[in-house]
């Protein structure tokens, strides 16, 4: 057996373990993870220190440095989070449906963890505890695979956490981290059938697209998101500017931002230089068909390329196109979007109802910002990630989307 | 583009109409699709009979021979189905959770179609319209891939169902069949990446293993069963012989029946005697561990192998041992189960919670046949196939199980 072939067994006896963990066991171990990663808060800074010196000695560019620096203030806020799950209702047991049959079988579902979660993602430290706090609650044995310019400071809270888990009398093995952060065991980790229930990826687009076209285990795809704003010929024309300035400029770095606004060509001349007059306060580059030209200027709009339309920027970057009517606004999303979210601003009754309707997406808006597809936002609690594809989950997952469910059924002799 | 990925587009087209398609056109849809297969069921059995005559010559088996003959009470009966999944409630639309957040929102959650569905299968001919008419009604464009020994049943009904789409309005691509049915055209369908939404394997282990190893698509694994009885000490020893024998007997080539009895170690020398009363009469083939062997005796229990704890016999053969309690009884089920179905007969609480909580698998039973593990049985009212993965759906599928779902957010101007 490989390394990682014990852990994952080792991870896998231990999942069966906190399978029938009570919540107060499950939540005694939150606690107590709270109070190690305070304790130990100086033994977290050392070892983050190792990886920073590292980084910057391998010329890391300062905003990946910001991702990889742990601080007291942020421990605080990781410890947070932690305190928060553990104050989360626990989805496991939770029965969902039963139901006496006519031959007198009472057949339930509940809720059961998926077994074994891996998690694989890049340099930032803080989702090592988020990830391993929420698999936890949700009964789940977790294997951790973070990036190797992380590894110090996630060796140390991986350790800190293990340590806790013990000291509640829960296997140290519901916590794992693959010490070896070579791509061969990034592979290993995507084709460890038998002992992973599911692989979640979270990061960029190259790990989600390597994970999703290399996995042989079961994969949740997440984050990528090509999100439009669609401004109607019916829209309220302040409330639409204000709507893509914020799906756009708020933090232009994250999945749910907008990264393409579509006009109504009836008020396209009169709502782009409005939407304009927001935008430029954030300098934001504007990539527009040939009309958005014609009416915010060419020295304004650079001309979009094909590619421009399937281009996440996540950056002050955004594609602008004056459209015909909603028909070829939901025809032009149909073929750029990613499935993550997407927004009309409308006074139109039927064309909000369209919209929602026949858009394919994990969130589907009307009058409101793409910016809000989020676990705490949706009222979920906790997040793990937001899902683009259908099965299994869609749109931010929380703890309920980290389960499974077995019928559970009583009988007295019945056969069949 | 190849032929299938053109398949594959055009799926995903007629999805896109099909997945807004209201309840009275899928179901009349449904409607038309029972009187075509009715009026033209001559069609039909002349293109089982070429299926068939090109069976015979190849040497098929009876067993196989009879699986893909169709007569006209047979036909009646796919018919009766499609009707029943008429009768269906559609889940398409259902509104599983609406919230008002405390800016406002309103967060709703709806259940929408998969996309388009795969099925991959052998060489059923009734499999073509089931699985077709479960996808229509749950809003979903199906690709077809079939055994080539029912090649010419499988065009033929799909013709006549393409064509009773069309004579409601809806896109005959709604239902697919890949008429290639070579080993390359089954890769080719297992990754069909962006055209299939989730693949679902119906058939022997060999295809589902395949699938499962080779598919990049999202793959649903159904079907493999190594389902367990264990009699405990304080069984009802009547009742526990009734539930063995129609565990293994009553269909023993399906995936619900038992395939391994366990039985406690102070109950061995009364009840096994019992049980081989009703067993012998189906002249049931036993693999018994050494104790089972010195109770029943050497002529009648074959020595089990340690291949036998792990087989699905799917005939009239059951591996059968004896465990010193219930820890033992799960531990060797946590081994050898496929996940499938587990049953406990005892009439001691503690032991049965233990067993409901302990045992992971889709169906756990208390005193009752594992052979209920079934979409009609648990009143869905119809079934795709019977997952045995953790990950989207577990156990029986019905119309639920081939949903996603998508939020809605009606907002009034909300921005972060």
């Amino acid at each position: 057996m490989t390394v990682l072939e014990l852990q994952g067994k080792a991870a896998k006896e231990a999942a069966r373990i906190l399978a029938v963990a009570g919540t107060d066991l499950k939540n005694k171990a939150l606690d107590a993870i709270c109070m190690a990663l305070v304790r130990r808060q100086d033994e977290i800074l050392a070892a983050n220190e190792l990886d920073l010196e590292l980084a910057k000695r391998n010329g890391m560019i300062p905003a990946m440095l910001d991702r990889l620096t742990l601080t007291a203030q942020r421990i605080d806020g990781i410890v947070e989070g932690v305190a928060q799950v553990s104050a989360l209702p626990d989805p496991i047991g939770q029965v969902t449906k039963m139901e006496r049959r006519p031959n007198g079988l009472i057949i339930g579902r509940r809720r059961v963890p998926l077994g074994v979660v891996g998690i694989i993602y890049e340099a930032r430290p803080n989702v090592t505890v988020d990830a391993a706090a929420l698999c936890l609650k949700s009964g789940n044995a977790v294997i951790l695979r973070g990036g190797k310019e992380a590894i110090c400071s996630n060796r140390t809270t991986v350790a800190i956490m293990r340590d806790a888990l013990e000291s509640v009398g829960l296997p140290a093995d519901c916590i794992n981290l693959v010490a070896d952060t070579s791509r061969e065991s990034a592979n290993e980790l995507m084709n460890l059938t038998g002992y992973l229930d599911v692989l979640i990826p979270r990061g960029g687009k190259g790990l989600i697209q390597s994970v999703v076209s290399n996995a042989k285990v079961p994969v949740i795809e997440t984050g990528s998101g090509v999100c439009h704003v669609y401004v109607d010929e019916f829209a309220d024309q302040e409330m639409a500017a204000e709507i893509i300035f914020n799906a756009k400029c708020s933090r232009p770095s994250v999945c749910n931002a907008a990264e393409c606004l579509l006009v109504h060509r009836n008020v396209a001349w009169e709502f782009l230089p409005k939407a304009w007059e927001l935008l430029k306060t954030k300098d934001v580059e504007l990539h527009g068909d040939r009309l958005t030209r014609e009416i915010l200027g060419e020295v304004t709009v650079i001309p979009a390329t094909a590619e421009d339309w399937d281009t996440e920027y996540g950056d002050y970057k955004l594609a602008v196109r004056v459209v015909e009517d909603v028909d070829e606004a939901m025809e032009f999303i149909a073929q750029h979007s990613t499935g993550h979210s997407e927004a009309i601003v409308t006074e139109n009754y039927t064309n909000a109802q369209r919209f929602l309707d026949e858009v394919d997406a994990a969130a589907v808006y009307v009058n409101a910002s793409t910016r809000f597809t989020d676990g705490f936002e949706f009222g979920l609690g906790a997040e793990i990630g937001i899902s683009t594809q259908k099965m299994h989950a869609r749109g931010p997952m929380g703890l309920e989307e980290l389960t499974s469910s077995k019928y559970v059924i009583y009988g007295n002799g019945q056969v069949r």
